[in-house]
């Protein structure tokens, strides 16, 4: 192989699917308007529409039919609670302007330990957030399509695996690009609520179920608490406003406030206009075709406005998954920074992005879409825990900083924290046991052992500093030199090894060479080329009862490590580097072998002199 | 890791699995009876026994019921061959009396290229001799338990394994254990047409067919060809007598011409019997059972013989198998040492067996079980073109070979030799005409490309060996030292790279620090750490606008190689061994890159200076 080819090979291939790499000076924040800055933050909390009547529908319909009446006073609580947090929300606005993420916010006024936690569960969310907007966006386009039912799965991987390509190129036109699915959501949605509501007025749809019900059927509590639990599935993504600041355009906080606002208000009208209509028009949860499927079925028919809304439906849940991309890898960053993740996840990647953090997002999701088998219903208890632990300790946060910061007006603001942090814990506490045996025990054991991981992590790079650290110590007047011995490993004299014959006799007076004897007479005739070759340089022989070469090579090493007085014995390997990479394996592996082997042996240097050969 | 676990570790688990290195003392050969020879040699053949029976009557039946009655002359001409072949065999028996494979036989009398030739078809047989011997294994013992008709390739994938796990632990424990199944083999089957013949005379079963006709069908011609060509699987093995004279007791070639025709006596007479019995017992081919499976149920009905007889089917088979473990690894071992194969091939593994060459084994083998689904009858028409090219070859070779010495007796011998050879050729002719659109032709091509294979390997190594010899050059009075520059590449000063900046002092008086600059903070900082512990050494500050941390060094590394007249530069990477291994993948792999990167260039030295770090 012609020099250098193999990496540049590979860079050419890198920079062929993931872009060339980018300057510093063009990592520059963009700053966005609120119009723009609502289609980049908002697709997430929006996207929930999708999903959340749904997952309210069907525990009620699987109790009996009757008892989906409960949605409507189910989906005005979970209206009240978004409310609640978007006025919780806005404090966080006022207090943390570069930003207040659940783990700083928990970190700096809970302590370590809660930012922890806060971070656990927020990984594990970014991770579901792509899993269930994937899926949820698969289900959406297979309810329209359905022999594209049966290969859910693939289809959502294959949507990760772009998501991933795509954001390893870097997304640097983002907010444009997300600026037409958004509003084509927000656009699409509007029409499918007045038009549902219109059919219904004008009596051109025939109401099958009344808004109030006079009389509400009996059934369990814990039935209530459930499908309330699942819709509250609605409220995920509501924070992402709140730590995105830093791209508003000023007046910063006050655009984020009201951007908060604007985003609650449609998510809210949203998501109680879809519950009403679907109870009104009677829709019940059903295999294979989504809720939201099911009602623009009823509205419009098989017309083409169903199958916009089906699009933008699939769209936005792709663009809601696409958040996390930049979530993940920037918090997972936050982490490292603080030594409790690898420090690789620190520093940018080749094009501005986290690249390492990226692909440990899109494989977790992945796995998760394989093991629930892309069913959004299965994999929604997991999410909400996570979702409701970080808002809660954020809010927790929260109140304490007013307590301890006393800001201006900070009185009223720590009575909307205040009130968001009993909520959302309460919530948290409801969901948690309604939904601990489908699959929210798998959260509950999963954050104190990412938190543990956090620990060791930090551990070891807290012990390693203070090893490694020179604070403190006096440098020597000078750097003293080393006596070193070299060891060349040998088989054969040919033109390939005089060259680290030479250069272990440059780089040191003690050299030795040593040969592993397979067969005495051919160790009879390497002895006497070696006294023409290698002139006055010692040899050893070693015998070798079992024919291995590596063997009694390391044993020799080793009592020579112990013998001499040495600081560090020197071990140099002759190797070749073929002209063609097949080649390669027409030669034996020994280097690579002693290499791997003594790359745990204290005192030890490996130093490889090649001789690349030429020929064909 | 403390010290050196990780290859101790690794050494234990093969030890454990494939058992502890025997020493050189322990390959003597060992020299064993007639007896013991019979069984250890004869398996390949007789167990072919199990399947050319079946192999005839396929083609027959399949054309017409009636067409069966050609079975009989057709195996008469199968059983006239074997004898021509044997006496062919009995000369190269007396010729080559260290054992006369058909590459060595080919090689010296016919030249390399046709030794080249008859070794790629001899590696391939060996291959097709244990996916043939255990797909009819496997299928024997489904017919006996028909559930098991679905997992077909498994079990014989899961069969190969074991033999290889077998092969690679070493099978000094050999002739006894041959020795079992093979005698069983022999005396069920003794039984199998002793009691079949006996029922037939006495009227005990119904005899539907005549042995011979009055009448014979008329067939085509072709078709006659392609029954004669399957059927001449039973053939293959024949040669393994006269490839292994060394194993017999003296007087070593009058013992192995002697157990040269028992074998070719009890082969003729099982074949012919079971053809004949399938006959008389109007044995048609079946999907799902084996001929021979039909006869033993025609004959012991659902008894335990029948069941000895599918088992004791099935255990030579495996038996069969198992002797290409030995035979492909001594062919690949010779090849190796004429430069045709990677060297490593020759060489002995661990277990004074062919490590390498049963692991290439196995997987060519479970590859062709997959390929065609665990079915016999897909892979004769592989097989039996191999057979009898090196069955030619060898003949052929054997002709040459009394032309050219003329030893004692030699016209006698020469005649022999001359009618297997033309025998042998044509057969050879009709097998590759009637098979060729079955599968041969892949054969065919398969040849030629290995021989190509093998001469480019030769060529590689012949360039070598001139590139390298010193044969013929003149030593220089002495070892000339070599001026050379240690570059450091470095990205902080701490404790673990004090050690890397001494030795670099002392393996060279030209020495540079190389740092790559991120930002020009850090840079700043660590430039005053580096005038207190670096002392004298200069350092380099590289510029990168990309955050690339390679690019630069190498960009740099090149320059310097351009820039001074040194014969080399040394690369000195300072580098961390973790305690814990999973701690490893919380460090930078910086060291990695640079060496991967650095693995094509001319006249630079890698060498590693590593830190222990001691940290949990």
């Amino acid at each position: 192989m012609p020099k250098e080819t193999a990496s540049q090979f590979f860079t050419r291939i890198k920079h062929f699917l993931f872009g060339a790499p980018l300057s510093n000076q063009m990592m520059a924040h963009e700053k966005i308007s609120k119009f723009k800055a609502l289609a980049v933050l908002s697709s997430d909390a929006l996207s929930s529409v999708a999903y959340a009547t749904e997952e309210i529908l069907i525990p009620l319909g699987g109790f009996a039919a009757a008892a989906v009446a409960w949605s409507i006073p189910i989906a005005i609580g979970i209206g009240i609670l978004l409310f609640i947090i978007t006025l919780s929300y806005r404090q966080t606005i006022d207090s943390y302007p570069s930003g207040g993420g659940a783990y700083i916010v928990a970190k700096e006024n809970l302590g370590t330990m809660a930012g922890l936690v806060a971070a656990a569960s927020l990984l594990i969310d970014y991770v579901l957030t792509v899993s269930v907007s994937v899926a949820a966006g698969v289900e959406n386009i297979a309810s329209a399509v359905p022999f594209l039912r049966e290969h859910k799965e693939w289809i959502g991987i294959s949507v990760i695996i772009l998501l991933m390509t795509f954001n390893l190129r870097g997304v640097r036109e983002s907010s444009n690009i997300f600026a037409v699915p958004t509003y084509l959501f927000i656009v699409s949605f509007l029409i499918l609520i007045g038009v549902g509501t219109w059919k219904i007025m004008t009596g051109v749809a025939t109401q099958v179920a009344p808004v109030i019900h006079e009389d509400y059927p009996n059934v369990p509590l814990l039935l209530i608490l459930k499908a309330f639990s699942s819709g509250c599935a609605a409220l995920t993504g509501v924070e992402a406003i709140s730590n995105g600041i830093p791209i508003f355009q000023p007046p910063t906080q006050k655009n984020a406030k009201t951007t908060l606002v604007w985003m609650s208000v449609i998510l809210g009208s949203f998501f109680l206009g879809i519950t009403l209509l679907a109870h009104m028009y009677g829709i019940m949860p059903k295999e294979g075709e989504t809720a939201v499927s099911l009602l623009a079925h009823s509205i419009f028919g098989d017309s083409g406005l169903y199958y916009l809304i089906q699009i933008s439906t699939a769209l936005i849940l792709v663009l809601a998954a696409n958040t996390s991309y930049a979530d993940f890898p920037r918090l997972a960053s936050l982490l490292a920074k603080d030594r409790f993740l690898p420090r690789q996840l620190a520093s940018l990647g080749d094009r501005l992005v986290f690249s390492n953090g990226i692909l440990g997002l899109s494989l977790a999701a992945m796995l998760l879409i394989v093991l629930f088998k892309g069913e959004t219903h299965h994999l929604i208890p997991l999410y909400a825990v996570g979702v409701f632990l970080s808002f809660t300790l954020s809010q927790w946060g929260m109140v304490l900083h007013h307590l301890k910061e006393k800001e201006k007006g900070w009185v009223k603001s720590l009575c909307f924290n205040a009130l968001g942090a009993v909520s959302t814990l309460v919530v948290l506490m409801v969901i948690t046991l309604t939904k601990f045996k489908h699959g929210a025990w798998m959260i509950v054991l999963l954050i104190p052992l990412l938190v543990l991981v956090f620990k060791k992590i930090n551990t070891h790079y807290l012990n390693v500093g203070k090893e490694l650290t020179l604070i403190g110590s006096e440098a020597p007047p000078g750097l003293e030199l080393i006596k070193h011995t070299v060891i060349i490993p040998i088989s054969g004299i040919h033109r390939g090894v005089l060259d680290a014959l030479r250069y272990g006799r440059s780089i040191s007076k003690d050299v030795f060479g040593v040969y592993v004897e397979l067969d005495a007479e051919s160790t009879e005739r390497f002895q006497k080329e070696w006294k023409k070759w290698g002139h006055d340089l010692p040899l050893v022989v070693l015998k070798s009862p079992y024919r291995s070469v590596i063997d009694p090579l390391l044993t020799y090493i080793n009592d020579v490590v112990g013998a001499t007085k040495d600081e560090m014995i020197t071990v140099l390997i002759p190797e070749f580097v073929t002209a063609k990479w097949w080649q390669h394996f027409l030669h034996n592996q020994t280097a690579l072998f002693i290499r791997t082997s003594l790359l745990f042996k204290r005192g030890v240097v490996v130093t490889s002199v090649r001789y690349h050969l030429k020929s064909e």
